[in-house]
C-alpha cells in the first residue's frame, strides 16, 4: 500500500460527488456544515454492511458500494422523504485501489441518481464494513410514521417479494437457477431499487409505511405493534417475485415471500377513503402496488387463504444476532 | 444469547438517551425526523472505533462509550458548534448484556453532559466497531474552518499535549508509569474531554481551527495546507502534558507531544487584532491556552528552539493505514 488516508479521500471520494447549493461544507474539515430548506425537517438513518454477514466474498464492490446507500435511501422513502446528503464510514482490511474505484463507482452511481452528495466520513483500518448515515428532507408533519395505522386501513405493498431472498439461496446453493431467473434474483439482492419516488407521492395519503428489509412478516410486524392494531392478509394477493415463482412450489416460494429478507419494497397502509387519492397519485398503468390485506383492531396477524385456511408455514424473518 | 436486536435497543439504548424538543421522532421508526432551529446551520461528523485498532483488548466498555461520542464531540468542538444528536452504528460479535450495560453508561454520561438525544442508529453482528454520527448547530457562516488562517496569525494550543500517547506507550508496555502519572495518562487516552465550550468562545475570534487526534504536526499541517500558509512554532513554548514531563527526557516529551495521537484538544489561530477579544472570551485563569508560535506566509513547518537551532525528531502523526 502506498497512498495515505488523506490521499484517498481526495483521490476516491471528495472529487466524485455531486454538489449541491445546500452543502456549505464538504468533505476535507473537521465536520460538515449543511442548510435545511424552510420548512422542511430532516429525516435521518443508518445502516451498516459488514462483510460476511450482510454480503459475502464473491459480492462484487460495485454491488456493495450500490448496496450500501440503496439500504439507507429505502428507509428514507419509507419516511416519504426526498434525499440530500450521505456520509460514509468505511472500514478495510488494507487498500486496494482496484476494488476502492470500483465501490465507488456503484456507490456514486446511485447517489447521482438521486442528486446526493456525499459530504463527509471516515476511513479507518479493521475488518470489512460499510456504515452510511443518509439525510433526506420532508415538508413539517408529513412523515410517514409507522404508529398510525388505523382498523380499517387497507394493507399495500410495492412491486413484488422473495426475490432477493432467493437469490441468497442460490449464492449459498440451496437453490439451483436459470440463467433468467439467476440475473432477476441477483439484481434484487444486490442492486435493490430504493422507492423514492413511491415514498413521496404517499405523502398525505398513507397512514403508516415501512420498508421491508427483515421480511414482509416481521416489518409489517413493526407498523402493527407501534399502531396497536392487527392486520388480515389475504394470501392469494401476496405478489410473489417472477424468479420465485418459477423455481420454488407454491408454499416455498409464499413463505419466501412473507419472510425472507432484503427486498427493500415498501409496505403501506391506506385509509378506505384516500383509495382515489392513491390511485390518483400512483395510477395503475406506471407503479405497480398490490393490496394485501386490512387492518384489524383485532391485534394479531391472521394470515388467511381464500378458503378460509390458515397460513402454517414459517413467521420469523431475519434476525440480527444468530442465537 | 437470549435477546434479539429490538428488545436490545429498547432496554439499553431507547429509554436511557435524553429527550430534547427538537426531535420530532427519535429511535424505532425507519428514521429520525429532527428540527434545526432558524438562522442555524447543521455541522455533522463522524468517526469510527474498530476494536484492536483503536481500543485493545482491556479498555473497558465504559470507556469504548464514553470515547465513541467524544471523538466526533471534539470535531464538533473544532467546528465551534454545540452539540444536539448523535446517532450510534454499533456491530457487536455477540451480545454480552454486562458489556452493553457499560457501555451505554459511559455513551450516555457524556451524552447527558452536553445534553445531547441518541436519535437512531444502528445494531449489527460482526467484527466490534463502534460508529457515531454527532450533529451540532452553528449560526450561518460562524464556522471555524481549516482554510482561513492567515500570515501573521498567533497559533494557540488547548491544555497539554502528549499524555494520550504516553497512556498508550504505558498500555503497550514500552514505558513505566508512577501509578499518579499513569492515572493521568490513561484518563487523557480513554476519557478525553472534548473541548466544546473553547469552541463555541472562539466563534467569531479564531480565524481556524482543528482538533488535534492524529498528533499536533499532522494536523497544524492540514490548516497550513488548507490556508496555504506555512508557520513557525518555537518549540519551547509547546505545552506538554503533566505526566509525560515527569516521565520521559525532554527530547523524547517533546517528540511525543508533537506526533503522538489522541490529544484532542484544539490548535487555532487568531488575528493579532483579536487578542483582547480572545482573553476576554477565554480569561486566562479559567482556561489553560498556551501561543506556540506564528502563521508565515512563507510554506512548511518551522520549528525552532529559542537559540535558533532546528527540530530533528519524528515529524509524523499517526497513519491510519499502516504501510
Amino acid at each position: 500500500m502506498t497512498i495515505g488516508e488523506f490521499e484517498l479521500i481526495e483521490k476516491f471520494f471528495a472529487t466524485q460527488t455531486k454538489q449541491r447549493n445546500d452543502v456549505a461544507l464538504g468533505i476535507g474539515d473537521d465536520a460538515a456544515i449543511v442548510t435545511i430548506p424552510d420548512g422542511q425537517q430532516l429525516v435521518i438513518t443508518t445502516d451498516t454492511l459488514v462483510a460476511e454477514v450482510h454480503f459475502s466474498a464473491i459480492t462484487s464492490a460495485y454491488d456493495i458500494g450500490y448496496k450500501s446507500i440503496a439500504v439507507n435511501l429505502s428507509d428514507l422513502a419509507a419516511m416519504g422523504a426526498t434525499p440530500s446528503w450521505v456520509t460514509l464510514a468505511l472500514t478495510l482490511p488494507c487498500v486496494r485501489e482496484n476494488w476502492l474505484q470500483e465501490f465507488c463507482q456503484g456507490f456514486f452511481d446511485l447517489a447521482a441518481d438521486y442528486q446526493i452528495q456525499l459530504i463527509g466520513g471516515n476511513l479507518s483500518q479493521g475488518p470489512l464494513s460499510i456504515t452510511v448515515e443518509a439525510f433526506g428532507f420532508i415538508p413539517f408533519n408529513q412523515a410517514l410514521m409507522r404508529n398510525q395505522a388505523k382498523a380499517g386501513d387497507l394493507i399495500y405493498i410495492t412491486n413484488s417479494l422473495g426475490d432477493a431472498a432467493l437469490g441468497l439461496l442460490n449464492l449459498q446453493e440451496k437453490v439451483t437457477l436459470s440463467a433468467s431467473d439467476k440475473k432477476i434474483a441477483l439484481a434484487k439482492l444486490n442492486r435493490p431499487e430504493p422507492q423514492i419516488e413511491i415514498g413521496s407521492k404517499l405523502r398525505g395519503i398513507a397512514s403508516a409505511a415501512i420498508d421491508i428489509s427483515d421480511g414482509l412478516l416481521a416489518d409489517l410486524g413493526h407498523i402493527l405493534a407501534k399502531s396497536n392494531v392487527g392486520a388480515l392478509i389475504q394470501l392469494e394477493k401476496i405478489p410473489i417475485g417472477a424468479s420465485l415463482l418459477h423455481t420454488l412450489a407454491s408454499d416455498d416460494a409464499l413463505t419466501l415471500a412473507l419472510s425472507g429478507g432484503d427486498d427493500y419494497e415498501l409496505c403501506f397502509t391506506v385509509p378506505q377513503e384516500k383509495q382515489t387519492a392513491l390511485e390518483k397519485a400512483l395510477p395503475k398503468n406506471l407503479y405497480h402496488l398490490t393490496c394485501i390485506g386490512t387492518i384489524t383492531s383485532q391485534k394479531g396477524l391472521d394470515l388467511q387463504y381464500q378458503n378460509g385456511k390458515q397460513y402454517s408455514g414459517e413467521h420469523y424473518g431475519y434476525q440480527h444476532f444468530q442465537k
